[in-house]
């Protein structure tokens, strides 16, 4: 086991801190002979990248990422493939503040608590500069699934403002500051977030990711379930506090003939999956992939980092009143989308494996 | 890693089929020196246990436990401790039907494109009976943590109909079928679930867990998060759709401002937690317990073994009507309680563990 | 990660004491479709079962195999597979001795002081009964590895007589009562064994297994090494106190061109594998299999139970003198023949699984 | 799992080619709180660092070591250290020869068998140069063990030629360039070398590891023995063979009166460990330490790099002879020591942090 790593036969470990000089993963596990070269990773990345729009953090960071090893003639050998990115705008600014006091909602007092000791620049490990690794990774993952799966996540939800499902539009993705499929929402929401941000406020959001073209039988019971790694893969990313599968907790309110999916045929002789009259379960049954899209929703919550004051401790135990000044994200959730894709994605690829492992290849 | 078992340092592997001769688990990392006999196990069991009121299924186990190894002299040795379940009541029946069909929104299907071959016999593998397993092992867990850390669920949802949480009255849970802590809810549910079951009908559910008295600092950046690990040992009981840590989905519509949860004093000189001014965050701030208590919550769909006929098709490609006669919980969420708390306590041990070996004890 | 687990996708789980009413294992990551059933893993036991000549311990057990999951119909399903071995012939006799005091070169001493606590009934969690666990889940391994690889061992040595390797002949290991490949050398084993049994004393050996048909490419650089990996699993049967692969030691006195196995023909075109014109690595290159015969050796330690009185302390600290009553074998290291077998069986099978994972069929 | 990790809660993932920007390693598990700068790692890195006599490869490496996450103002924040030495004498020398064809004794010709593809380039991940991340871990791994706990290593043989045990001497151990702890040894080993060096061959050697203060209750019964997750960790080394425990092979010809330890005495009053009359065990009996000193040894052959000629085939499946130019160690098994060491310290601050999870501290 490893407090960093996730993944079992797709491997990722994590290093870094927001303010050292770089952070990184190693991927171990992926199969050789893929073609890989930082050209495939870098547009994720800079996807992710903040200081895009302005309802990002303006923290500039080029985010360049660096093969260090697993890779010769570019193609990937079977050896682990070391992935860094360097820090370049870590701001000589003064932390005193958030050195000695705990913003309400922060890390920054479980981690004192539990090590006695934190690198509290920038929110050191608990940064979500850390998320960039995961992105990188995923690209990784990618390759491994290969062109026939296919993994988009959307913004689906800013604060009270959902989208309408009706609109939906994945061209629409790369339209607007927020991923969102449905642009007359992004509309409504760029109004809404800059009204959060200049009061220096937050707001939390949904993702929901959907991937297609994934092959039925990859999951395992009872605890390898493809849905369970799914769910801790998401609750893994900073913020989120809620993971759904398919219908999630409406499904709770569902009766059985109504949550049923029906099927209406089964596999053409072209290979083709069964076909089912609804997807309420997103791709998944028993813990294993049908052939259907996979449908995963996660909640991320307000960030905790914002201008308008409230009563904290000191690690003098004294009260303070918390007001944290710098460059934060109005809406982290933004940039948890191209994350909550690359999560999907190792995910994925680690069940293909292991799949492959027990079952052959399919 | 392992598709059977969870957990690290307290690590529990389950085996078992509906209808074979027994389930049991093995539980590994248990510390030495606890008391622990089948008397310590047996009623969590009992409250698990089917056929208790009508709302559940009618299959009668006496699901009597035995200890076949790890401990000596009623106490635990440090060696693995099996445990072991005898299935008594599997009827004769014909399972003609299942066996060549594929209950929509069942595992029948995913099994068999996974592995060509499944145990159709009351689900096989995928059966609720499984979850035996998990109470049996959470029940090893409770004396790892100890007394001054109490973990209840109560079912907060079913259907259309939730509770009031103004009557939430923790003394109710045994009072009535549904582990309900609102006696008024209760009451309807009756109603409502009388309805489902006679015209063969079932229904999703909503299952909260609170663990008190949680030390802080269990948990661990950035993929060893007490909610991640929280999220799949939830979403890994059968039939879950959907996990949720503190305010979960609705922390998605709300500022920072509102979200933040204050902190109002800091420990005691007794050593007591620091004082929060709310808990939005269900206890866990950066995947570390924060002292609070820790609230998670997971949807239940609605068993997928109904009476009303849906489409579907048999093992031959050929459609089928399928109508699933035999015994089966109306509202599988019910039996969930108990192996929900039985999944916090097992996660809650393991970090307790991996945070001693890191950190040393608390 | 699991004290009493070993392999990655073949995993199997232990668990059981001497004197406890059964011993078992769980065997996770099995393929489906594989045609198993008890008479299939019987004979192994049989092999490996105490009192079948003078040479062994006298206790008497039936080693009766049960699966208790993960098969259907004769053929497994791809879920965990539980098999379950009854304890029967646990004297009633008085262990006061044990309990009280420490037997020079045995586990007593230091599973007191690790868990304070121990079932000193028989050893124990530290008997060789749990062996026969090892060879239970080495028939399912070798189900797996399929006909084309043979994985066998033999006796080559007892205490100060070594086997003469030119009489090395497979057929004779089952016609005497040691696994011994050289009949001369185990009509000398007998006598000298003899010896040492009516004294009361008992005796070292080395076990060699030797793996045909091995495809090339199982292993994996660095840490998944299949060097590695043989070496734990035979280190951690009970007695071994050393692990050889290919020349072993020997190779430490050996130049490198005296070492180098030259390759004399690449792979013909049925495919067969290349021919080497020696084979002093044992089949292993970096970690990683090369075609040849994989070759592993191991030292057993002599019982550390023996009638010949030693200086020990009591478990109050005193000074006492032990002698070890009761059933022992002599020579624990010819039942450790069928043991190292299983062993070898166990981590190819897991090292298959784990290359084909990332590497497809092969 | 990972093909590239070691541990368990003290945990080691390496990364890197001979010939690739860079090596480097994540250590995660660390307990926070232990001052840890580059310092502290660099003296180690020195000792196994190359070209510092004629007997090691003239490969010229700064070895220098960066600590890139987890430590804050110098010291460890229980978050994943990365540490990171760069390659800086990678010789633009052509290896179109070893690219096409497969040296005797060497990983060359598995890895292209297993993988398809292989950085050539100075070996690539086989190179003995990642041994340097290892050396790394293991000063972290010291830093976790204590003062308390001193683990030295020692050549004991190189080929033919061991040393006299009656000369050993600690001191000597820098004072020679074989760290040879008998300095009448080391002189024969100068010629000796000398002569297998200017012929362009090479040759084994046997390392000793001795690791004293380890406390009583290390390691677990049955698959998470001490022994065995040695054994693994030294058989993970480049070129090692073997490995042994205590009297390793040699306690294949004892009885078992002469093999036994007999105990002369309990701890005393201020807690010092048991009083033995011999160490025939190496310190583990039943897989758990038992406060005597842990003594491992382990065989490494000689080194498959030579300008002998031998014959071979090339990736074209014809005959070729291979002659090995280049920078190489006419006996790799000297830098081996501080390796040994290394992977003894990483074991037992691994076992050490997994008997403190189970059992508290000690």
């Amino acid at each position: 086991m490893s407090h960093n790593s996730f993944g079992h036969l797709f491997r990722v470990t994590t290093w870094g801190e927001s303010h050292g000089p770089a952070i990184g993963c190693v991927v171990d596990g992926c199969p050789p002979g893929i073609p890989l070269t930082e050209a495939d990773i870098q547009p994720a990345l800079d996807r992710r990248r903040p200081g895009q729009s302005r309802f990002t953090t303006q923290r500039r960071e080029a985010d360049q990422v660096r093969i260090l090893s697993g890779t010769f003639e570019g193609v990937t050998t079977g050896t682990p493939i070391a992935l860094e990115i360097q820090n370049t705008d870590q701001r000589s600014k003064d932390y005193g503040d958030i050195a000695q006091r705990y913003r309400p909602g922060h890390a920054d007092l479980t981690y004192d608590l539990k090590y006695g000791i934190r690198d509290y620049r920038g929110g050191g490990r608990s940064s979500a500069r850390e998320t960039a690794c995961r992105v990188a990774a995923g690209e990784v993952a990618r390759k491994i699934l290969g062109a026939g799966i296919t993994i988009r996540a959307a913004l689906v939800r800013i604060g009270p403002h959902g989208i309408d499902r009706s609109r939906w539009d994945w061209s629409q993705i790369e339209a607007n500051p927020f991923f969102c499929p449905d642009p007359v929402a992004a509309e409504q929401w760029a109004v809404y977030l800059d009204e959060i941000r200049k009061r220096g406020s937050s707001v939390g959001a949904v993702v929901e990711v959907i991937a297609e073209g994934v092959p039925a039988g990859l999951g395992a019971p009872l605890y390898g379930k493809l849905d369970s790694d799914l769910a801790a893969a998401l609750m893994s990313i900073n913020a989120v506090k809620g993971v759904e599968i398919g219908d999630g907790f409406d499904a709770a309110t569902l009766t059985g003939e109504d949550n049923a999916d029906e099927i209406l045929a089964a596999p053409n002789e072209a290979g083709g999956p069964h076909i089912f009259g609804s997807n309420h379960a997103g791709g998944i049954l028993g813990g294993i992939s049908s052939g259907q899209p996979v449908v995963a929703r996660f909640a991320v919550k307000p960030t905790s980092s914002i201008l308008i004051p409230r009563r904290s401790v000191g690690r003098d135990g004294q009260p303070v009143e918390v007001i944290t000044k710098g460059r934060h994200d109005p809406c982290v959730g933004i940039r948890a989308v191209p994350v909550g894709e690359a999560m999907v994605a190792c995910v994925l690829a680690d069940h293909l494996l292991r799949d492959r492992a027990q079952n052959g290849p399919r």
